[in-house]
């Protein structure tokens, strides 16, 4: 099947039990993978870029981490405030430098 | 920071609300992610291979499903069965045509 050109990974911190408690979610992670979302669906390349939540990535004192495949591109701390920058960096094929973990 | 060279996504459905009530985790998504960390574990390769939970990855009815980045290789229908013949491949650098989607 198609697969997108760029496949984001937010850490929203959900446990395999499900329950959302850990470091990204209180550091906004969730809010983060809506915003990327939505601002892709906004910018019209939801053909090209999938953003997907996931567990614990074990990074927590980087978070919230957000990991951009299949480049390998990891960033950390990531706020709300950096969601246009990062999406601008990959419609450039270029990185957030200052982001980069 | 030293990145894995295999990071497996496995879709265990939980939502950004932290429910986990999809496809994948009804069809033993979260057993598999676990199946998959515990076998990377005693096969000494965790410093090779990451493994992460996903929220849904909007392909329930291939669910569920491990995504073998950055090879962006995506398998369907996995079952607990099939976690060794995965890490088999990863370790030899193929694929395991039957599970392709």
């Amino acid at each position: 099947m198609e697969k997108p050109k760029f496949h984001l990974f937010v850490c929203s911190s959900a446990r395999l039990t499900g329950e959302i408690k850990g470091v990204c979610a209180q550091k906004e992670g969730v809010d983060i993978a809506r915003a990327l979302i939505e601002e892709v669906q906004d910018r019209g390349i939801d053909d090209q870029v999938m953003v997907t939540t996931t567990g614990c990535l074990g990074l927590c004192s980087m978070g919230p981490v957000v990991m951009v495949y299949p480049e390998q591109t990891w960033y950390g701390k990531v706020a709300m405030g950096d969601v246009e920058e990062i999406l601008d960096a990959i419609e450039e094929e270029s990185v957030v430098e200052r982001l980069l973990i």
